[in-house]
């Protein structure tokens, strides 16, 4: 049997996780891969859902001899937890054995168990060791629920897609398929990882869109909406709308100045402000259970959450054609930047495929 | 010893042609790599200079005893020359060995070979292949070269470098260092490629550019440059600007709709119309003994170039920041297009580099 390196016994266990995204909120998403003494493969396991065992138990579970467990090697992407939640803490499972190594991939940020996993195996003797590889990867399946800990605060991450210039739209309206097919596809999956999808009011009025995620393996994920709409003009068209068409209205939130004056079935936020203080919106948000948010435009309501300092990540997708001209909209058009030293940008870039259109992402400060 | 695979061996070949980048034109560059009938490397050479022996007949050259030819594969960029030129025939030296197999990249542009020895190498009996490998790498060395056959005329690329959202200064004229060091670099590997690098007077009497190539493997590399002037304010600014202290005031070419009164050392070309006609353009530097020219800009000058259709192919530096707002310079804001079907595309995209910043290039359409 094919031995495996400590690199791709990782790559292993983040693919295992992420079949779980999407199904797990507010949970992150974890996953595990065993190894026996040679390094060949004795099994794998996920967080499959909210209240499921965790992806060290299953993993371990469907290892009938535990005798193969001797001296074997495991890897996880999240420290094992600590603490009595819906399942009894993982640390005291994986204690019972005699593991060669233990790899993990990020500390818990859950206080609850933060690190005290990892002090409890080294106390028992472990060999224990955090991934070399996969840095981003990692750091992207917890930010969200890192951020949640960290803040009580929702995470936000910006979509965009435009062309190689930054252009999104025509003053004439025309706007739709600046991408290609396969990038649309990729923006599915990236909804799945979203509790909800934001948008501003005008993209709602223009587009109609109904923002779920139409790939099959997530395609039972029901994410929430939210519209930023000062002046409520979506109220008395939200029942109708494609976005109620494909998700109980109940997960529809609409944020406005103005209070709804007829009953309604759909979320109401109150804010004062407008622009709104999206700080105070990721506060609110977090407190209704939506952990994490993918803002999808338009370019004004991603202006609004630069220039606010509230996003965390960008995902760009670049189509390479060239639209610039008197009747382009750029989307950061708006941004107010004034000169070099003032700019936003990118750290942690990632390119996360390319073909027909080039997809990158990266932390945003 | 290590085996080869068709695919280390072609690259390998292409590293070879590589390094005559700068130093053999108007001719092309050519790598060949050389393998015994095990697989294993016997040799490698590559067109050093105009007039040099040929990469073919290099490798064949280094290898004293010519009994390790024997079911030998020979793999070379080009397809191997069939006419007398500074240098016999190679395929005529080619045939009197046993290959094994023969794999060439790109068939010869130049008609005086153009698929003739492809085939008569195949009516010898020889195995006969064209690289499945490497397809962008092998069109980017010979495209030039392949225009120029066609077209008799220059091969223009245009560089650009600006922020993830298109913006190349400020309009208070902020605009240095947008890119990164390495991307500096990149830059400078890239002009050693071409023959004369363009720009138009505004970069001219704003930057005091250098435009020559600062890397040590090809610092001798003396790249001419043209100056698109209309009205000629460069006349009187040139023989003391930083771009003569760098190379010969001959090898300095001044487009002008002026004639300059006084006399002078730089080169003169003279054009009635302004915006220049480009194409008329590319057929006087051809004969000028210019047969590639890149691109640098200022976006008026490669906006010129984009709305006449005359340049093929983009070489764009990404750095991942956002810099748009009122006093945003975008660089394609004067190019008129005018919605999605009339847009500017890019085909066969590659992704050259990416670290601090994102290196990319492609087909203009």
């Amino acid at each position: 049997m094919k031995k495996l390196s400590d690199k791709s016994a990782m790559a292993l266990a983040i693919k295992e996780a992420q079949k779980g995204i999407g199904f797990v909120s507010p949970n992150p998403p974890v996953g595990c891969v065993i190894l026996n003494k040679n390094r060949e493969f004795l099994s794998s396991g996920f967080y499959s859902h909210y209240g499921a065992i965790h992806a060290e138990m299953m993993a371990l579970n469907k290892i009938k001899d535990k005798k193969q467990l001797e001296k074997a090697h495991l890897f996880v992407t999240l420290e094992p937890c600590f603490h009595f939640g819906q399942n009894p803490p993982c640390v005291d499972h994986l204690i019972k054995y005699s593991w060669a190594s233990l790899t993990y991939g990020v500390a818990d940020p859950n206080p609850k168990t933060n690190k005290k996993s990892i002090k409890k195996l080294k106390s028992k003797g472990f060999k224990l060791k955090k991934s070399i590889y996969f840095k981003e990867s990692l750091h992207r399946l917890y930010e969200a629920f890192a951020l949640n800990m960290k803040k009580n605060q929702t995470f936000f991450a910006l979509k965009i897609a435009s062309s190689l210039d930054g252009v999104v739209a025509f003053n004439h309206g025309e706007s739709q398929w600046i991408t290609g097919l396969k990038a649309r596809n990729l923006a599915h999956q990236l909804r799945s990882g979203f509790s909800a999808i934001l948008i501003g009011v005008n993209t709602f009025l223009q587009d109609n869109p109904r923002l779920n995620c139409r790939i099959k393996s997530k395609k039972s994920i029901q994410n929430k909406v939210i519209i930023l709409d000062p002046f409520g003009y979506s109220f008395s068209l939200i029942e109708r709308s494609h976005l109620a068409r494909v998700r109980s209205i109940k997960d529809i939130y609409i944020v406005s100045q103005k209070k709804p004056k007829k009953p309604h079935k759909f979320q109401h936020i109150y804010s004062k402000k407008s622009p709104f203080d999206l700080k105070a919106l990721g506060k609110t948000l977090y407190n209704n259970n939506i952990p994490s948010v993918l803002v999808e435009g338009g370019a004004d309501t991603l202006t609004q959450f630069l220039k606010q300092k509230i996003a965390s990540r960008l995902y760009y997708f670049i189509n390479p054609c060239l639209l610039g001209g008197e009747k382009a909209l750029f989307w950061t058009e708006k941004l107010n930047i004034e000169n070099l030293k003032s700019k936003k940008y990118l750290k942690s870039l990632e390119i996360l495929d390319n073909g027909e259109d080039i997809f990158i992402t990266g932390l945003i400060f």
